[in-house]
């Protein structure tokens, strides 16, 4: 049984390095770090204890790697071009991948590259930073909710292979939570990241200083209500309470900088598209305007562009 | 007859500098930079020629002030909390108030406070900013659209205080346009105002920058619209084609750092009240939702908020 990693940063490098901590055999796309990594490992500073993962199988192209049963996907969605090219020599014949990212519609682009593989997504609860080469720190949380990509409408239910991908996490020890309805719960998660995620940039705040100000706390409470209408109209009824609870949530979370700050910082492209335009496009499509969201989208989208071009030309 | 400018900073320094340049007698309200003032002068750097305004009539206090036939108040609008202690003494019986400020709703307040003088409304389509103590760069445009505030809601129509003040202004070569509709005048600044000001410091950009990117010029753009419509739902049909002639007019203009964002640079409140908030209420009192320009006000407020904490307590 072999696992992949293709993308070994703050999300794939943490749950990698758990699953190769408790036995499996894991195999590391690593870009950037390489040198780094192949010499020194990777350390997880975490706030469950630090671990060092040595003697790693790490890789600088994908074409390198063996052919492996579970293919974790932790790129940026912004790198994701890059995957027609590296999964299919990646991914076993009738393998699974398991798509960690955020954002809306690339299970269907995956299942489309690879017509005999199952599609497994997987929404993290993870507070979790990339801070150096090859060194992670977790802050917070790290559960996974996971559900199977179907091709239909309906939901694909809980499969054999999402099991079967849920007990190798589990013996991990990431706290995973099925869901049989991998639609709906993206959209749920959709609710904190397109709003915390673009006004953290925009106003250059975390998230103790967005819900500790009424202004931006307003804000997010409306953006929140945007998208459990988007949910609505692409037929996703969400609990009622839902926004509250998650409310109540960010609150008790340590001060937490989301991914889209960090590459904000970072000078890295922000995941705008599938974090912002999918799920607007998505809702247009039934007849729902997200105006929020789509003005929140449009300045990322200024300040990406701006932010990039002073970091490619520093004065 | 005599002239007073209560507020003598970008706005108020330049027009009244004029006035006193063409020979009229102006008495200048001066607070933060009182003593380098009355020791040095008021400097006018303007595209049109410079000088230097020199044995001013200075004041520190409204209360030392004469009472003036002509008043122009041109203070920020944060601070016109001031205006009840001040302009009863400073305007005299059945004296003119020319009311130099952004945003909507003032004229009634000092109608309010002043029953018998004249209200007059001033748009100014000037680039000015203060770059120091007494020091005024005067950097495009320059012209005044002037009406009548009227207590009932029909328009006021060309008066002739109206036409005496504009006589006044135009002999210190001041072009003023005259309008017969304040309201409709007040809505049509504001098309330009709720876009470009809010814009400039959430981007932290200038015009230029705003219209050269895409996703920004979409903003505006969209931003133009609610504001049209805001327009429209208070009963003043904007002329077909405002909103593109306005962009035409900001494209043809210097590089512009709207006074909003040379606020916020300076640590000084926003006029979030007056140029955001009064609009989106007096649409949503006919039913008219501003959602953009309300996310706007709200992104202001927070950023506002830490502006002026942060420079309080500089590090």
């Amino acid at each position: 049984m072999k696992f992949a990693v293709i993308g070994t940063g703050a999300v794939g490098g943490y749950y990698g390095g758990l699953l190769m901590c408790s036995g499996f055999e894991v195999h590391f796309l690593v870009h950037s770090d390489f040198a780094n990594v192949r010499e020194n490992g990777i350390l997880i500073e975490s706030k469950d204890g630090d671990f060092l993962l040595e003697a790693i199988h790490a890789y600088e192209n994908a074409s390198d790697m063996p052919a492996c049963d579970v293919v974790i996907v932790s790129l940026k969605t912004t790198q994701n071009h890059h995957l027609s090219d590296m999964l299919p020599q990646v991914v076993k014949e009738n393998g699974i991948v398991v798509l960690l990212q955020n954002g809306l519609g690339v299970e269907r682009e995956i299942a489309d590259m690879l017509p005999s593989a199952t599609v497994i997504g997987g929404l993290c609860f993870l507070c979790s930073n990339k801070v150096g080469p090859g060194h992670i720190r977790h802050l917070d949380y790290g559960s996974i909710r996971m559900g199977q990509f179907s091709r239909q409408h309906t939901a694909a239910g809980i499969t054999d292979n999402l099991r079967f991908v849920a007990d190798a996490f589990g013996k991990a020890g990431i706290p995973i939570h099925l869901t049989d309805n991998l639609g709906r719960a993206r959209w749920e998660k959709l609710v904190w990241n397109m709003s915390y995620n673009g006004m953290s940039v925009v106003l250059n705040a975390n998230t103790d200083q967005l819900m500790n100000d009424p202004a931006a706390r307003g804000l997010i409470e409306q953006l929140m209500g945007e998208v459990i209408g988007g949910a609505r109209a692409r037929g996703f009824e969400l609990a009622e309470g839902f926004a509250r609870q998650m409310l109540a949530a960010t609150e008790k979370m340590v001060a937490y900088n989301p991914s889209m700050k960090l590459d904000f910082e970072g000078g890295r492209e922000l995941e705008i598209n599938t974090i912002y335009w999918r799920p607007i496009q998505a809702a247009a499509d039934k007849g729902y305007e997200m105006p929020r969201a789509a003005m929140l989208a449009r300045q990322l989208e200024y300040l990406d562009r701006h932010n990039r071009r002073h970091i490619a030309n520093p004065d």
